[in-house]
Order: C-alpha cells, then sequence, then structure tokens
C-alpha cells in the first residue's frame, strides 16, 4: 500500500552450556544467500492474523518450534536496513528449554552464544542485543527466565539459570525467599533427580496459571 | 509490497488539572470522518528515516509539537483493526507539558482525560491504554515523569506529577530521598517561585545529560 516491506524476525534464545544461545538458520534465498541470520519472513495478510501470529508461524516453519513464550521486543525500520528497499522488521524474542531445541532436531538450526563476535545480515546483531538486553533487564524482577529451564527442574538447575543471565553468582537463601516470594513454582510430586554426590533434589514446574503470564518482584534480586 | 497499511500513531500524554490527558484530534478524510482520534499518519518512504522519524513528523504536522520525549511503545496489527485493509500501527508516546500544548496553541488539539471514557476509532483506545500502562510502569523506578514537568519546576510540583501517575500520596522525605538518588535535577541558580503562604521554593531542571536518557532507580518509589 505504501511500498514498505513488513518482515517478522524472531529471536529463539536459550541457554547452553551456562550460557545464552541464539538460532541462526543459513537464508534460503538472496539478499545475504547462505548468510546466518535470525529467523524471520514476510507477514502473509491472508493468513497471519496479526504479527504475533506472523511471528509464530515463521518460528514453526523455520524451526519447527512452538515457543510457550514469545514476546513483541520492537519494530526496527528504514530505508537501509534492506537492499530491496524501506522495510520494517517487527521483532520478537521466544524462550526454550535446549531440550525442545534437541527434540525439534531440525537440521538447518545452529545455536550460537550472543557472546561471540557473530557477524549477521540486516540489523540483525542489533536486534539480538535488543532481545538479550530486554531478557537480563526482567530477570532481575521476574519469573521470564523459567521459561528457559524445561518443564520441571531442580532449584538448583533454576539458580544456575538466573546466574547465566544476570552475569553473577546469586546467594542461595536469598535467591530462594525471593522465588517463594513470586510463588510462581510448585513442586512435582514423587519425582526427584538423583544429584550425584548429593542427595535427591526435589522437581518443580511452573504454575499452570503462569505459563502465559509473568510472576514480578516487588524490589528485584 | 506486501499490501501491508503502515501507520504510525502517537499517544501524546501531558498532566492538566492534576490529571493525565491525551491529545485527540478530530481525522480530515474517511475512515471515521470527524471522529476524535490519535494524531497519525501513513510511512512516508522517500521522507522518513525510520519510523520514528514518521511518528515525529506525524506529531509536528498535527499539533506542531516537537516532544522531547518519544519512545516506541509497541506495534498493533491485523486485517480489523482498520476498514481499509490489514494495517500495522507502530505506536509511540510523547511527554510534554501541559506549558508546551498552550504555546503551540494548535486550534484542533483537544486534551482528554485518559480516566474518562472515550470512544475511539481503530484500536486507539487500546493503544492509550498501553501508553498509559508503560508510563506509570516506568514511573516508579526512573525520572520519565520530569518530561511531564517543564522546563523548570519545584519539588513540590513535580512530587504532585509523581503523585497523579502513581494515583498515591508519596511520602515528602523518602520521595526527596529518591530523587537525589538519581542525581537527575540542578537546581536554577537565582530563579524562585512566590508559593503564596510558603516561602520561596527552588527551581529545579533536568540535568541536560539527562534530557534525552532516563535516571533509574535501583529500588522503586
Amino acid at each position: 500500500m505504501n511500498d514498505v516491506i513488513c518482515t517478522v524476525d524472531v529471536v529463539l534464545l536459550t541457554i547452553k552450556d551456562n550460557g545464552l544461545s541464539v538460532a541462526l538458520l543459513k537464508r534460503d534465498r538472496e539478499p545475504y544467500k547462505d548468510v546466518l541470520a535470525l529467523p524471520g519472513g514476510f507477514v502473509h495478510v491472508r493468513e497471519d492474523a496479526d504479527a504475533r501470529g506472523a511471528a509464530m508461524r515463521v518460528l514453526k516453519e523455520k524451526t519447527g518450534i512452538v515457543a510457550p513464550y514469545l514476546e513483541q521486543l520492537a519494530t526496527f525500520s528504514g530505508p537501509l536496513r534492506d537492499p530491496r528497499g524501506w522495510s520494517l522488521s517487527i521483532a520478537y524474542y521466544a524462550l526454550v528449554s535446549f531440550e525442545v531445541i534437541g527434540r525439534a532436531g531440525h537440521p538447518d538450526v545452529q545455536m550460537l552464544s550472543v557472546d561471540q563476535r557473530l557477524e549477521l545480515p540486516f540489523d540483525h546483531r542489533g536486534i539480538v542485543d535488543a532481545a538479550v538486553a530486554r531478557l537480563r533487564s526482567k530477570s532481575q524482577y521476574s519469573s521470564l527466565p523459567c521459561y528457559l529451564a524445561g518443564d520441571t527442574f531442580t532449584l538448583p538447575q533454576l539458580q544456575r539459570i538466573y546466574e547465566a543471565l544476570m552475569g553473577e553468582p546469586l546467594n542461595k537463601v536469598s535467591f530462594r525467599r525471593k522465588m517463594a516470594e513470586m510463588a510462581m513454582l510448585e513442586a512435582v510430586e514423587g519425582r526427584m533427580e538423583a544429584g550425584g554426590a548429593h542427595r535427591p533434589a526435589q522437581l518443580y514446574r511452573l504454575k499452570p496459571a503462569l505459563r502465559e503470564h509473568l510472576a514480578v518482584l516487588e524490589r528485584g534480586l
């Protein structure tokens, strides 16, 4: 209508080797054919209920993944970000456990650390950086990191995820008090994980009511 | 390119009569001709450096105002929000003092309380609500409300603005401690405002370095 190229891009993040990784795929067409980039695509006006629907469709098509958490990040736009013309990308970020990526087993998806030097096409490096900053900031005062933890997890596993996001060790007692304050976890009955030299640890999961809404701390971690 | 109608809309907010008000204008064309709506317009690919540039242009054209603070809120999209077809609006919110609106003196701009029942076209009511929620949430831990306060202001005036946003009275001592903690204000030398029965109050302004970046509290108000 006004000659704007409308796309969505998804920053799919997970914890791998105790660090944040982002899902990248080699582009299957020009521009930047065969270059690693974020999963993305055009908005399809006949198919997509809205930009969120487009992001979910693109993520599913390109990675095989339906993410439990998908949040709009921001819209990036301008005449120079895409060689095809004035374009905008409504960017989303999604969080999954590394398990989910393994289960999807998509051969083209590469998980690369967000901390390494990644030369990405378009303005995808800026989009990744914005998603990582948003996730790290929200992690300080919410249940958001639980979406990186899989269906069930122990408290030490969850603490390691929070620590990976916040880049520093957390005090175990105050971490557990903050988790209790958010009242977001429920124990999974009768299921324990053998902890090597340690006694078996209780497994937890997010309460069903919190699978789509965040619990929020009044004062951060 | 993919038949999406691309627009920007701006939620221009100010404090009027101790409450938040939003700028609305009667639309000059169909759809919804003569109905009050947010200032908005199409993205112009030959003119706009990006969506932010489009929002600034539209705000200036429709209200005469160049807002010191303009932040991207979110993108709203879908096939039903605009009768002309699948559309998206990249929504921004802007903050100014009521003085600035008076000085611009635009005859078509109406400032209406966000708390009253406003029947707005498109999904503009949802956009206003999202902007108000974002502003109220950020006000709890940042210097953001200062943009509503004019070039210079007394601490009691600034406190009334924070109180209007947070919907509750704040303790004067702890309010002043929090403002000091953000280290965002500087006294304006030699300028006082006669305070009626009270002694003249010191005038302050935002430090120049903070006119485009927010100061943030570690723990909210």
